[in-house]
């Protein structure tokens, strides 16, 4: 059916590669854009131009930046002796927006999974083991997705920090706040049930 | 909370603007956007940028086209005598959809609302009149909404055109098709009974 003019179909089909965009979504996304006015869409289209060429990563964290360094690994309060190593950056995202979390980060844009040819040399390991060199009572806390690449590469982490003298923890599992045991799954429960905690 | 580069700021600030998307979403999509490559996002800024230059409206109908006349008017095989009134081009792309309206469009680009000065000048009305001029045993379909607007804009119409040999209709209101009968409003649910059909 070809009731669109080829310009709404163009931007019905990149609506379409976000995530969770349907066609139906997508077409009311780009049916919304019409009455947005001129100066909006100019600057939106720019905005999204500017994307590659403004956005960078970290130098020392791999997070994403419109700088050299982020505005974490810039900031003298936070404790850079704390390192939280995660998958991707949108990880890290999740976890400034706690607001508990007063370490920095390390992002290693991906997880092991020989399957889909991802090495440790495809990640951001080697400049992490570079930056624990340089720590004195450091913890790493690997905050990598429960599945079988998260497992690998906490484990892989873990291995090649052995020798130095780096506290290495990962997030505790459990049941969600909030969620009912009901609804929980039997891996997560068996988990809850040996990592229990006594109430003090 | 300020957690993300200015850009991607302003990204989820235009994300917002369009329906439905809320803080979460919005944040979704734009960190979305840095996973394209950068062909995508030259194309689809590009696109969002030429919409109010490449989009117009029709010269007969108003409905949204890149050229002058759309192709529902430009079909000759179309029922030129039959013409759907409705209030905006979403209403055309919906009865396009159903693939069942053999007839063209007249787009009003909006209800008569006094109390939001909207007055029948405003509307695309004039234009309708004068089309109508120039139709012989004619048919006008009032698509509008079932709300005072509409129903204001339908009376508005019936009434400058009652001189003129012109068959006027509605939309048939009654229980949407697979609706549950106890989770009809009232409003509706007595136009179903005053507007019942016989079986035969």
């Amino acid at each position: 059916m070809n009731i669109y003019p080829e310009l709404l179909k163009t931007l019905i089909e990149y609506f379409r590669k976000l995530p969770g965009i349907g066609e139906k979504t997508a077409e009311r996304y780009a049916l919304a854009l019409i009455d947005l006015d001129e100066d909006d869409l100019e600057s939106f289209a720019s905005s999204i131009n500017q994307i590659k060429k403004e956005l960078k990563t970290c130098e020392i964290c791999g997070h994403l930046t419109d700088k050299r360094k982020c505005y974490i690994c810039d900031d003298e309060t936070r404790n850079q002796n704390l390192i939280c190593v995660v998958e991707d950056y949108k990880s890290v995202f999740m976890f400034e927006k706690t607001a508990k979390f007063n370490g920095v980060y390390h992002v290693l844009n991906g997880l092991i999974s020989p399957i889909d040819g991802v090495n440790p040399d495809d990640l951001n390991i080697n400049s992490l083991v570079k930056r624990c060199d340089k720590l004195e009572n450091a913890e790493l806390i690997l905050a990598l997705k429960p599945n079988i690449e998260g497992d690998t590469t906490t484990l892989y982490i873990k291995k090649i920090l052995e020798d130095k003298d780096i506290k290495i923890t990962r997030l505790s599992n459990g049941i969600p706040m909030g969620a009912d045991i009901e609804y929980i799954d039997i891996l997560t429960l068996e988990r809850a049930l040996s990592d229990r905690k006594e109430i003090v």
